[in-house]
């Protein structure tokens, strides 16, 4: 596998790019081919099996994109698919669950940590699985907090209604004394701002987004995959709605997106060659 | 077809339930039976096709069920597979798009007319082609207001947050002088007082679930169907999550729902026998 290769990212939609800045930031010589399943989301309120024939469908794509590693950028997929689709390819697999699980475990001081997400990532329990792992003796406190996501999506990251939404859902975590709360949706560092002001400086926030890229550099440079050139065009590609996508991506990359194009990911079989 | 057959009624979720609250309440005498398709739920991103596919599954399950009629009882469905749908079995079945475009088209004064629902109905311009064919002279204002969905699913119906989201929302309809407005996504009659409220009485509002159960009443009587005796058990069925629905359908409905099953929508061929 050559150095040069790109970095496969893959989400159920728009909100894996806060991980793809991440990588773009803390790794500016690998370039990126991001795939988001915008025909398909949301992710969270379907089964396991389907998350992983979805996920299988994905990784082929990527796949003959060349790429060297991949990252699942959706916290269900990670939930549900990356133990699967790791055993089937030859190349690295990260997810985003258990970087931000490790940090928030090493991080609280009080062993209590609250994590926020989709009703599907606090359903499932994953988060509380990896942390009880890390550590048993942590307590964790889950909140369900379905308007962050359209509420991000509508471009309301600053906004007094977003304030007002975010004191709701943050009131039933603080009552049970937390000291470090991880933002368990790849929307959410979009109004980590938002989030943290109402917390205060008692309460860490853990953002995901940010360890797994930290846990991606480590990978690379533990398997001497590290990019030695500057990073070529990152790629984007949706299963619906590209010209929609890419005007999204441009409020919040750093880097220009010129061309999303549109994929029929059904197309790529469910098996891994 | 037996008078005393069940009235097949179904959404891609929950707000279809929105529809069968005015079956029961405008003929009382009809027994639903009610499919909310949890599992694939939200439609409005989807294609047609897969629109249709999955239209197809449910209708096929309905029919195990020998009901008399079919009520698309959302929105996008309503849009994408009524029309195949509709020639693919003898019984009749009725959108939910095409009475409220109707009574829209009616009731407006001064020939502006709002229409409010998902970024998926919007887009899909259908109200304004039912409006149209109705009325060309009549001048169609959409806007998609993705929020309120996951606040009536929260269930802050007339909650501050709200109030301030649906004038966020209005301001850009009263901008245009409407005379009436079309809520056209099923969720949103649960918060057409907070809605009301704001536009004040020179907007009148249409509820196609409303309109949608009058059609259903003339269609029944037209074909001599209308039950003569009183309703036997209403029963609701979904994809995922039974006791999750359950909760909410006895918050809005007027019976009490007492038992929800799961069914695999997928076992249903997509073939119309």
């Amino acid at each position: 596998m050559s150095c040069s290769a790109p970095i496969g990212v893959f989400d159920s939609g728009i909100g894996g790019l806060t991980v793809a800045r991440e990588i773009m930031r803390q790794i500016p010589n690998e370039t990126i081919i991001y795939f988001g399943d915008t025909a398909r989301v949301p992710y969270g309120s379907k089964s396991k099996k389907t998350i992983i024939t979805y996920s299988r469908q994905i990784v082929k794509f990527l796949q003959t994109k060349n790429v060297k590693a991949i990252v699942i950028a959706c916290n269900t997929a990670s939930a549900f698919a990356l133990e699967t689709v790791s055993q089937e390819v030859s190349i690295p697999v990260i997810g985003v669950v258990k970087p931000g699980a490790k940090v928030a475990a090493e991080t609280t001081r009080n062993g209590k940590i609250g994590i926020i997400g989709t009703e599907g990532t606090i359903n499932s329990g994953i988060y509380n699985t990896y942390l009880s792992k890390t550590n048993p003796n942590v307590k964790v406190y889950g909140k369900a907090c379905p308007l962050f996501v359209p509420l991000v999506e509508e471009g309301w990251l600053t906004d007094p209604i977003t304030v007002e939404v975010a004191k709701r859902y943050m009131n039933e975590l603080t009552d049970y004394d937390i000291d470090t709360l991880v933002l368990g949706c790849t929307h959410y560092p979009l109004i980590r701002h938002t989030i943290g002001s109402i917390l205060g400086d008692k309460v860490t926030l853990v953002n995901p987004a940010f360890e797994t890229a930290r846990t991606l550099k480590e990978v690379l440079e533990l398997k001497g995959l590290e990019s030695i050139n500057p990073a070529g065009d990152h790629k984007f590609y949706v299963s619906d709605g590209a010209e929609k996508f890419k005007k999204f991506a441009n409020t919040i990359l750093p880097c220009e997106v010129v061309e999303t194009k549109d994929v029929n990911i059904e197309s790529f079989a469910d098996s891994i060659g």
